[in-house]
């Protein structure tokens, strides 16, 4: 199977602590690199994680709070400083361009590559991005600004050809691509080759939504059913019920609920408070729910392609 | 002596590496914080210093390139999720206020204290802030774009009273101010005691001068003649000598060199290209010219309050 990885570069809250930056993380797949999120420290989080900056494609931001953005300016700054020369696309909320466009007109005048700013609409899941292998779209969440959290979908890949069968019944090569495509094959006696004769099933295909900062919406698990891998937020404990529904956050007990109800392959809480010395206490209270749960780390990456347990840097 | 401590918080050139961060400093004099450009960063290195967020009295940053100002608006933000609620003064070029009064205005809306803009004329010596104990200056530098360097010197403290020589001419109270402040003492029998046996010298003065980025200056020599310390920039070797001229940065040598005109204490070298996988070239380059020369890195403390040896965090 092809790479379809997660890097977490920074999975804390407001408040970047020594042990952690706040929101960042570079979906790799195929070596084609796309970030969510950009705290203050991503580009250096991005170095020690040794991907590659000019394989970056694309920035998709949730929203327009400083912890998820404070690191884009500097690391705009640096991919000019680089070198870079091809387009980099940002994709954010309203306000995007009023905020950030005369940063950059200031501070990377000299650039030697084009910034192309593109304000979405939070409110409709929409396609932002999509090439030969995945396509993402945004998922509405409801945070105190504008929110919206970013689905990468695999597309479907063909069915393997049977090299053995291909031969034995002599098709000619202008029909592999129907073949591979599900195709059943008549012989010149007239019989019917079924396609699963022909072909092997084509390798499963990976998913992953990132869905941060929100309160908990039920209409969400419609929207990422079924996804191999959730990121959600998690900033409170169910203790901190309160305050999670008055800052618009969520709690790892709603989080686990999300992952039951969408019927997710895993799912990754990120976004910690601050105020927890340790977040076992939000892992237990996820798990009670959906036991396929893991806490994120920084420096930690999680190939969705292989059952293969997250390694951290 | 009291404290006069520089705490150089990042000291590398435009590219932040994982060795160390682009430029940040604290200058803590007497528990009263003041901070030196404020890169991409500087919060996280702040919090690992230990020093306290809330003894932040000002910061004064020298030129408005991303690597001198990329952290300014996170540590904003945070001391604001913090509770900061005493004033704080930012003092920086023209566009200071044109390229962040916004930004904080974005996402301080909900800071409890205030944050106020200076922008002032880097291109005469004008003192901006003065205590009981310190006087804080500029210093007119030559960059790309506008840029200052800054002086901190420590006021004159009184001369020490003898206590035993004021208890035996019977010295009254009224009088131990003007005695500290140097006054002779006449007996009632018309004997003048001069002043130095009834005081000890007062504690020396510490001085400390913080130039970047600029060409080497002669100018600046007169200036800051005689400081305790001097941090100068020396982003390359000589043999990038003229690279440095058209980028308008100076070389170690160059470094060495207003050093020794200035006949200053001890020279810090500092804002290192990231060219150099060793900075033992600029070292011995600046020592040929100015012996008492050292390396700045990121965590290191220099009390200039004492002869004692650099520490690193």
């Amino acid at each position: 199977m092809e790479k379809f990885e997660i890097n977490i570069l920074g999975c804390g809250a407001a408040l970047p602590t020594p042990r952690r930056l706040s929101s960042s993380q570079v979906v790799n797949i195929r070596e084609k690199l796309f970030m969510l999120d950009c705290a203050e420290g991503t580009q250096m989080a991005l170095r020690r994680s040794r991907l590659s900056f000019s394989h970056l494609q694309a920035i998709f931001l949730t929203h327009l709070h400083g912890d998820h953005v404070f690191g884009l300016i500097g690391m705009l700054s640096t991919f000019g400083l680089l070198g870079r020369i091809q387009d980099l696309h940002i994709y954010g909320p309203l306000d995007l361009q009023r905020i950030f466009q005369p940063q950059i007109d200031y501070f990377c005048a000299d650039s030697p590559y084009q910034i192309i700013l593109h304000e979405i609409d939070t409110r409709i899941p929409q396609v932002l991005y999509e090439d030969r292998s995945v396509i993402v779209s945004t998922l509405p969440l409801a945070h105190r600004i504008p929110c919206c959290g970013y689905l990468f979908r695999e597309k479907p890949t063909p069915r393997h050809i049977r090299r053995d069968m291909i031969d034995f019944y002599h098709i000619p090569v202008s029909q592999i691509n129907n073949i591979k495509a599900g195709m059943d094959w008549t012989t010149s006696e007239g019989d019917i080759i079924p396609n699963d004769r022909l072909t092997t099933p084509p390798d499963p295909v990976c998913s992953y939504a990132y869905c941060t900062d929100t309160i908990p919406r039920p209409q969400l698990a419609e929207l990422i059913h079924g996804v191999t891998c959730l990121y959600h937020e998690a900033t409170f404990a169910q203790e901190h019920a309160l305050l999670a529904k008055k800052t618009f956050h969520s709690t790892a007990t709603q989080a686990g609920q999300i992952a039951r109800d969408a019927q997710v392959g895993r799912l990754i809480l990120g976004h910690f408070s601050s105020r927890y010395s340790s977040e076992d206490i939000l892992l237990q209270e996820a798990q009670q729910i959906f036991p396929n749960t893991i806490l994120a780390e920084d420096g930690m990456k999680i190939d969705l392609s292989s059952p293969s347990e997250p390694r951290i840097l």
